[in-house]
């Protein structure tokens, strides 16, 4: 199977990229003239899929069911009480809801963290997107619960793995320090040694966590970790609000990677920007996530971006701090690396991962400066064309099967907020 | 000329509007089952048509030409040399772009603060939306030179009344304190209260312009302009970032509106969030406006609704703070009322500037709350069909002749940057 993208803007100049197989295969006078599928790519220009690396899409089902509300009351009175209530097939309908609203964003790539997470692989699947997947697991710091979630969680990752595409890949996923054992936090990461899974956690989110932890532990959240021997270069870390100089420093040394999630911080009212500065400084490789579309409310990459932007020039009191170019490469290059998948560029050899922007919109005009568009002035809704692995998932913003998902998928949302 | 919207979804139920001439004649049974264009409004939902009070539209040609600066840094040596150049042309295509770029996010209505605004005016015309227009004044605060400036300003209010509809009204636009000297912001000021004009000033948008305020007058900005007899009900103040709990009691007092900008506060990193709950608690009329689409960098509307509430609930540390509803409102009928215009609800004998939204869209599923989801969730595309003073001016998502304009001000935006 090849793909052939005639005529299109890439890095300033117009030209070619040829795929075969899921790969880019050629760039420009090397890519072939004929393809099994040829796209004209004239007034639009290709740009890496975007890499989302952390969110819960199928929370997608509970978007605009509740909001402003702080955190706490949000969770225990609105979101943990439905989620109590979701059953297998709302996570794949939720899923698969998610998966075309990124799809319509441009991205290609998810870290999720979520329940009955072989319903969302079986979801992931029939998109055509690449994610990883992580049974949340919550063992309210009970290690005898642990013990028997440690069990649940194996027989997860078996069945994601068990979904058979490379697109897919199992991780782990220990909620936080307050809602997971240190034995639990610790066989996890023995796993992910063990096996390569990412660790993908909750950390520095709330000012509450960091308090709560300095009283019971002595220490900040970050440090905790690093005391039990819970930091690796597998852990991805969400949020990170709260992380202070040396807890910077114990990320960057252990290899840490860190995702940014401005707008739903931003919309809890988490207190604090994350430091983005520092953590750059430091070394740590900085993401960009959307979190659960409850808390943000949507998958919007584009948006996300101006988020981070804005905030980290707000919150530093700099307008030069988190130009355009570093916040695009957060959520694109940025984003493959902290999920180890090959793609966040588009050059020969990587995995084809591609979406193709519109350059004729009113907000894409004048084009002085394609990444500041895409950064400050866009929204998904840009995108034109989504290819992932080297498959055409969205031509034209058409996506097969689209007004079906959105059908189900609101019974279901519907359903799941009425559930006795 | 009859408009009807059958079947559309309006405040949770389903319902049909009847509009005659530039009014919404009958909602309901009341209206008529037949109409000179006949809209179907199965799964859209009719809102009120957003009011940005406070925009540079034709900046829009220099969206992306110069962004992560410091505002000084900015002004001085990107937007202000390059203003220097621009041609009453320009204003025309640049004005013509942002309109179609408001049209396509359910802008109706616009406060606009610009150069050669007889063009903006024009441009306005043409497109069918509703503005309050004023030439930007600054006089360097040389009263003599204001004296051949308040000149030029009148005959620019003559050409732009001249214009000939009742869309299109004129205002008064001296810049801000730092940039008008006190002699012509009360000729302004006398001018406004003899014709009922509009004053479109910015005010309390940068900590330089209070630290140099208060040096200069020993006092601030707004304690300032009450001080030499320039506040009233016609007063429109931008931005009031660094408003005090003084300040705030002063506009309140003299009816003066505030236009909150805040994607734009924080891309050039003002420093502080408008006081939004004082200044509501104060009684004053609080509207949202995008600011020019160089410091934004676009005029989505619902963008800015969420940075709105986001800011306010970040800066205040509280995810209560600015709910859905309340920035909603802002964004409509605030705003309406701010400019003196009797649109921002969709009820019987209001103007008829109304938008229909898409309703199928994954990001607008599931339907919990549609407030919450055009606050959180949207983005201007989700809007389907635009009128404005009961005329059709998108429908589809189509806008007559929009080819030709963003082509003809791409040409003017690449043109503008690299005039000698």
């Amino acid at each position: 199977m090849s793909v052939l993208i005639k005529d299109v803007q890439l890095d300033g100049r117009t030209t070619s990229i040829y795929v075969e197989g899921n790969r880019i295969a050629a760039i420009g006078e090397k890519a072939r003239t004929e393809a099994d599928i040829v796209i004209d790519g004239k007034a639009k220009a290709a740009v890496p899929g975007f890499v989302n690396t952390h969110t819960h899409a199928a929370m997608a089902l509970l978007r605009s069911y509740a909001d402003d509300l702080p955190l706490q009351t949000w969770l225990e009175k609105a979101i943990w009480p439905r989620e109590a209530k979701i059953e297998p097939e709302d996570i794949y309908w939720g899923t698969k809801l998610a998966c075309l609203e990124m799809i319509k964003g441009g991205t290609t790539c998810f870290n999720d963290m979520y329940f009955h997470m072989d319903q969302a692989a079986r979801a992931v699947k029939e998109m055509g997107l690449r994610a990883v997947l992580s049974e949340g697991f919550i063992d309210m710091r009970d290690p005898d619960l642990g013990q028997q979630l440690l069990k649940k969680q194996q027989s997860v990752l078996r069945k994601i793995e068990g979904v058979g595409t490379d697109r897919v890949r199992a991780a782990l996923g220990p909620h936080a320090i307050y809602t997971v054992s240190k034995e639990s936090l610790l066989a996890m990461k023995d796993l992910s040694d063990k096996k390569g899974y990412l660790v993908h956690v909750h950390l520095g989110e709330t000012r509450r966590e960091v308090e709560d932890c300095v009283t019971e532990q002595g220490m900040r959240p970050a440090k905790y970790l690093d005391s039990i021997g819970f930091l690796s270069h597998q852990v991805l870390a969400a949020h990170g609000c709260w992380l202070e100089a040396e807890e910077v420093d114990l990320l960057a040394r252990h290899g840490v990677k860190v995702s940014h999630c401005p707008t739903s911080n931003m919309k809890l009212a988490a207190g604090r920007a994350m430091p983005l500065k520092a953590l750059l400084e430091a070394g740590v490789l900085v993401s960009l996530g959307t979190d659960g579309p409850a808390s943000n409310n949507n998958l919007d990459m584009l948006e996300s971006m101006k988020f981070a932007a804005l905030l980290q020039k707000f919150a530093s009191d700099d307008a030069t701090v988190a130009p355009a170019a570093q916040v695009f490469e957060m959520a694109t290059l940025g984003g493959a690396r902290a999920l180890g998948v090959d793609a966040g560029l588009i050059e020969e050899g990587r995995l084809a991962d591609i979406a193709l922007v519109d350059l004729r919109r009113p907000e894409m005009t004048p084009a002085h400066d394609l990444t500041s568009l895409l950064v400050y002035s866009a929204h998904g809704n840009v995108v034109d064309t989504v290819i992932c692995d080297g498959q055409v998932l969205m031509k034209g913003r058409k996506v097969p099967g689209e007004a079906e998902i959105v059908r189900k998928a609101a019974e279901a949302g519907r359903e799941l907020v009425s559930r006795e």
